[in-house]
């Protein structure tokens, strides 16, 4: 094995397991490829049991396994998966980072307590995902990504037909047609995955430039008749509609979602309410036996009008599944990916063997969002036009 | 519409509905094609609801929906998910007919059960598979090939890793190894769902002649150097092993099985204690996270050594699920085709416009195991040789 530069950076990673939360923000396969760049891991006991990592693969790997005290008081940087609590933030010291999905674009309060302890928060959500060197960082197409497979899964496990077309002795199974709301990367990969099962496919999102990528994987883009141009939001989610627009959509969709066996929606918006893309008189206009998956569902409401996190049916037969943690469900491969994600933006900022911001840098500018950045960047001058 | 002939015989069925029961023998599209044979149709109230068809929809297609009695006290014959239970044996008078399996060949006492109540017994387990009149009743492959669908998406479900192989910005993710063993109809079903799916599948029967149907289908057939021949039983089950050669196979495929993420198992012998095909050993040598999925979990034991019905986690971390009524859990798809196996079963019987046996016929030879073919067939010295 070639030498390896002295670790100068202590990356630790905390225990977040929950009932909702399976995943993990260190997989033991980055624990090498970091060390490469000169950060060693601390891991929280048991933090990857959920994901099928156990301490004993960390440690294998070249983590030190630890408990939260030792990794507050001795780590550099620490990686999320979602956010530190209040009282995480509290056992932390001034100077230490923090790198996650921090909702900054709705959560000012949250980003100034950061702020107030001293951190420096890197908000992964900020992402600048165009650029080539963001990719391998974008933890929102990753999870995504998982999500929208899942989402079929769930789908078509709930499903009391087949999804593929079946001719046998007994008669002709036809396909069922599943109708996917929502076509970002979820959407996508939700598409992808009910074609491989076999089911036929359609799909919508308020992007007109979504049909070529719907059409692409081989599935049809419903046409509502309606136009919603710059139908993009900030960072990539889609956009609030205006009431009106959202009215006028929600009616055509309702009319059209009556003729498919599963709906599938992946319209999520994070921190703030989700648009309602099925409206209660679309679910109760679809067939008994037919399957809806809100992925946006929570505690704000979700695309589906009336969704809850849980499955429910209706008194019309209809099976109303609300999961908004999908990803965490295929924890092993969402966590898979996110720590490389959450890996390779914490090596971006590993400069000289230490951690530090390099102000005018476009990802720096964009994902700092408390801490060192704000104060060197007023002094530069950068333009900031990040917040909300 | 043509004019129909008189409805000369009256078909029941029962609502069978239980927790772990969800098909019922009579799905409304077969109400009209049984009515040009001369059969009409009466259902109990809610039998089809938990496929997903209503009373009104029942009465819609043109069957009567009545309460228990009234079927009792007035149909020809009942068709049957499984069999009736002695309560309603005992509630039904002679010369009525019971169609469905039945059984009968490892309860002698209940065969004996229905033949003392003076019933005419049709055992669909019985059919002679091979006959191409008897493709359209084979209720064991419609039903085997909904079970083994089923269990490729239940152990997708419940793996937390994808499929697929899936190659993003974020590293590749490998496809998931999944081994079948048990590669009838069942197990040819669960190969095809997980390829579809994208996994790398690999299967395993005793039948040598099944290695091509696996390898037609794209997948891996495991060697284990070891054969079996004469591995087909009676009625297309597969036969028991014995006891050497169980442990044999067993031990091979213990070690083959470690490298799997996924083994589904597909070996049901209904009405007797299914085959070892994986060990306890076996389960504890798959990796934390990996899946298995056995249909013929049972009271008497299943494929899988301590399979329980239900989902458990070793404490190695592999989640075993012992899985014994896949196909009612698909009830709508299992019951469509079911109930085109049952009716199939009925028309057969329908002969100058009654229900009839007519000795010396290969099916009826087959089926009948109680009633009049018995006295029919001892009179015209048919040779029988169906008891074991």
């Amino acid at each position: 094995m070639a030498a390896q530069p002295e670790a100068s950076v202590l990356f630790g990673v905390f225990n977040e397991t929950t009932e909702q939360e399976q995943r993990v923000a260190l997989t033991p396969d980055m624990v090498a490829r970091l060390r490469k760049k000169g950060v060693a891991c601390m891991v929280e006991h048991d933090a990857g049991n959920a994901s099928q990592y156990t301490d004993a693969d960390y440690e294998h790997a070249g983590a030190t396994v630890a408990d939260r005290p030792t990794l507050l008081s001795r780590c550099d940087a620490f990686g999320f998966v979602s956010r530190p609590a209040a009282d995480l933030i509290a056992a932390m010291h001034a100077g230490q980072w923090v790198i996650g999905m921090l909702g900054s674009f709705t959560d000012d309060a949250y980003i100034g307590s950061l702020q107030a302890a001293g951190l420096t928060a890197v908000a992964i959500e900020r992402l600048p995902r165009q650029l080539s060197a963001a990719q391998s960082m974008d933890e929102m197409t990753s999870q995504n990504s998982v999500m929208g497979y899942k989402a079929a899964l769930v789908a078509a496990n709930a499903y009391r037909s087949f999804l593929p077309m079946m001719t046998t002795a007994a008669g002709t199974i036809r396909p069922a047609k599943v109708l996917v709301l929502g076509a970002g990367i979820a959407g996508l990969q939700a598409i992808g995955t009910a074609r491989r099962l076999g089911a036929v496919v359609t799909a919508y999102d308020v992007r007109p430039a979504s049909k070529a990528e719907v059409e692409s994987l081989g599935a049809k883009f419903l046409d509502l008749g309606l136009d919603f141009s710059r139908g993009q939001g900030e960072g990539g989610y889609a956009r609030q509609l205006t009431a009106q627009e959202q009215a006028a959509q929600q009616a055509a969709v309702d009319e059209k979602a009556a003729q498919f066996d599963i709906v599938i929606t992946t319209a999520k918006v994070p921190g703030r309410k989700p648009p309602v893309l099925l409206t209660a008189a679309g679910v109760a206009a679809l067939h008994r036996g037919a399957v809806v998956v809100d992925c946006a569902a929570s505690e704000l409401g979700g695309n589906v009008e009336g969704s809850r996190i849980g499955t429910r049916v209706t008194e019309g037969g209809v099976t109303v599944i609300g999961a908004p943690t999908l990803a965490s469900e295929v924890s092993n491969t969402a966590s898979n990916l996110l720590s490389r994600n959450v890996a390779d933006v914490l090596s971006h900022f590993v400069r000289n063997g230490r951690l530090q911001t390099a102000p005018g840098d476009e990802i720096d500018d964009a994902l700092v969002v408390a801490g060192r950045r704000r104060a060197e960047s007023d002094e530069s001058n950068v333009s900031e036009k990040k917040g909300e």
